[in-house]
């Protein structure tokens, strides 16, 4: 089968790989209908993270189940299901917990021994835990991106939000106007926030922050963000703050524009970040979130998706053959794009 | 009036100082009737905090109210009160959102223009917002230190346990066994922990946590304690941690034994803290507290210790008279002592 391969910074190439195989009686094999590239992808396809050269790549796909191993109960052959970026058991204290990213024995696509998700079929492990079943067998067309947006940025934004403490009524601003940001902000509108405040200069990305719920954009950057802000607020600062970037300037931004006794939800990996600690403890500004635990809200989202109620899947402004995936990297890397996917079948 | 003055690190001093007047019409005078050392008073006892040579120091007072500004009406002449370790109007956006340490007029005793709360008299700005009446009139003296408590300790320990999320049937830890620390393991337990486990070496303060509600005792240290604490949870970690230190080892230890999902709540002020981002992110272990609104809290906590059933206080282990208040500071130096306290009148 035809997978992507990382070689080098600013090289990945769609490469002939050996065919997955059931290894375990909780595998299940999922022929992949469409994958896309994220944001954190962007990290080790810059040369920022370190990624060793001829693994896979990618973690978020969505398909249908062509084999199930002797143990698999949840999910059967032509089921279309949905993966989340992290594979997990969903019987281990953690995830009965909701923390499914810390899954004693999940793990990361593409990590050593697993198939990445960018790929023509991926060996999933611990189906019974990972997979999610779209009801009704193949959707239409026109669904798969709101289906594939569920596999990471959906649930992540909501992840942000549900660490910023989200609650109806409440001004919340977003940093970040990428694929997570800009599902940060309709998460923020989903859990009733009545004021969002995105920040983002790009016209394209304000435009679907718009769509997706927010009421107030902010084109400055830095100090001026923060005054701009913090005027909008009447010197108060936003009940809810949602960093979606991961960068040290932007972590500074959220916990400068927070309100005293509020929290920043982040979920954007940590890079090179200088906590504000101080800020944190003179303010009472708490921190939530972390890795998303994708997979616990996976239900509560597809059942919105299925409705009409949310179209997350709007974050995707590039369709590219499979084949062609490595373009996307391109073009998200030069920010031509905010997120890019392809289909394959 | 006498007062406490810093001179230089190591070197406080009980010196004549100008008796405060009234000098607006939401101030009052308090008659100290006790006072005490707070751990974060050496850190600039020990020069690792910077502090102006000759201010005045102190921030934790019970009294009788002696004068009041015209505009006072809250408490009236002859009152016994209980001071919170800042100032605040109690009317403020932040106040009335229960911030009552970001109060938009508020301010701390010892700051530019206010006394210090250790002394014979203090001027009480914003009298009406900060000042909390205990009913009854002057308690018995056996009640005062509990009174005491509650300016400071009591307050800070209780914010600790809210900001870590602390409910019923909980599995808590406490890192700190200072006074904070201690009314740490205090508020857990009223807040419901099942099981309280408190890092310290110290018989006394062992004894002390035990008697608060503390069931299990770790006197391991940094990588050591970590293990242990994660031994007695089965791995997991525990549901809620308290960080009443403020020190790098303390947020490190803390984050290291935090169940995936968890909050730790700090109170201790931050110094030389590499926060832990990574570990937060990886293990959605979030971060709560901060600068304790105690005024918010008094009300609550000032009704369990009239009616018996908290009694922080014990912390106080070392009662000296008010002009010997300067080696309440040395023995808390030298932890030869808890907390020192002194009555006056």
């Amino acid at each position: 089968m035809r997978a992507l391969v990382f070689n080098a910074a600013f090289d990945v190439t769609v490469d002939e790989v050996p065919d997955p195989q059931i290894q375990s009686a909780g595998d299940a094999i999922v022929r992949v209908v469409a994958t896309c590239v994220c944001g954190s992808d962007l990290w080790y396809y810059r040369g920022v993270s370190p990624r060793k050269a001829g693994s896979r790549i990618g973690h978020e796909f969505v398909g249908v189940v062509e084999a199930i191993g002797t143990d698999v109960g949840s999910v059967a052959v032509g089921d279309f299901v949905i993966a989340p970026f992290m594979f997990s058991d969903g019987t281990c204290p953690h995830c009965l917990n909701g923390i499914t990213s810390s899954c004693v024995h999940g793990g990361f696509w593409g990590s050593q021994g697993t198939d990445g998700g960018q790929g023509e079929y991926v060996r999933v492990p611990l189906a019974d835990g990972t997979l999610v079943v779209v009801p009704g067998g193949q959707p239409d067309a026109e669904l798969i991106p709101h289906l594939l947006a569920l596999s990471d940025v959906c649930g992540t934004g909501h992840h942000a939000a549900v660490g910023a403490g989200v609650r109806p009524g409440m001004t919340v601003a977003v940093v970040g106007d990428g694929a997570v940001g800009l599902n940060g902000v309709l998460a923020a509108k989903r859990l009733g926030a009545e004021r969002i405040i995105a920040l983002s200069r790009n016209p394209a990305r304000q435009a679907i922050a718009t769509e997706f719920g927010a009421t107030d954009l902010i084109e400055a950057r830095g100090q001026d963000a923060v005054g701009a802000v913090v005027e909008l607020t009447g010197g108060l600062g936003v009940d809810a703050t949602l960093e979606c970037v991961g960068s040290a300037e932007a972590m500074t931004t959220a916990f400068a524009i927070a309100r005293p006794g509020s929290r920043v939800g982040f979920v954007g990996v940590p890079h090179d970040i200088e906590f504000p600690v101080n800020i944190a403890f003179q303010n009472n500004v708490g921190l939530g979130g972390g890795l998303a635990p994708v997979r616990t809200y996976l239900p509560e989202l597809l059942a919105d998706v299925l409705a009409g109620r949310i179209r997350p899947g709007l974050v995707f402004d590039l369709e590219v053959p499979f084949d062609e995936l490595p373009a996307g990297y391109a073009a998200m890397d030069e920010r031509r794009a905010v997120k890019a996917m392809a289909r394959l079948a």
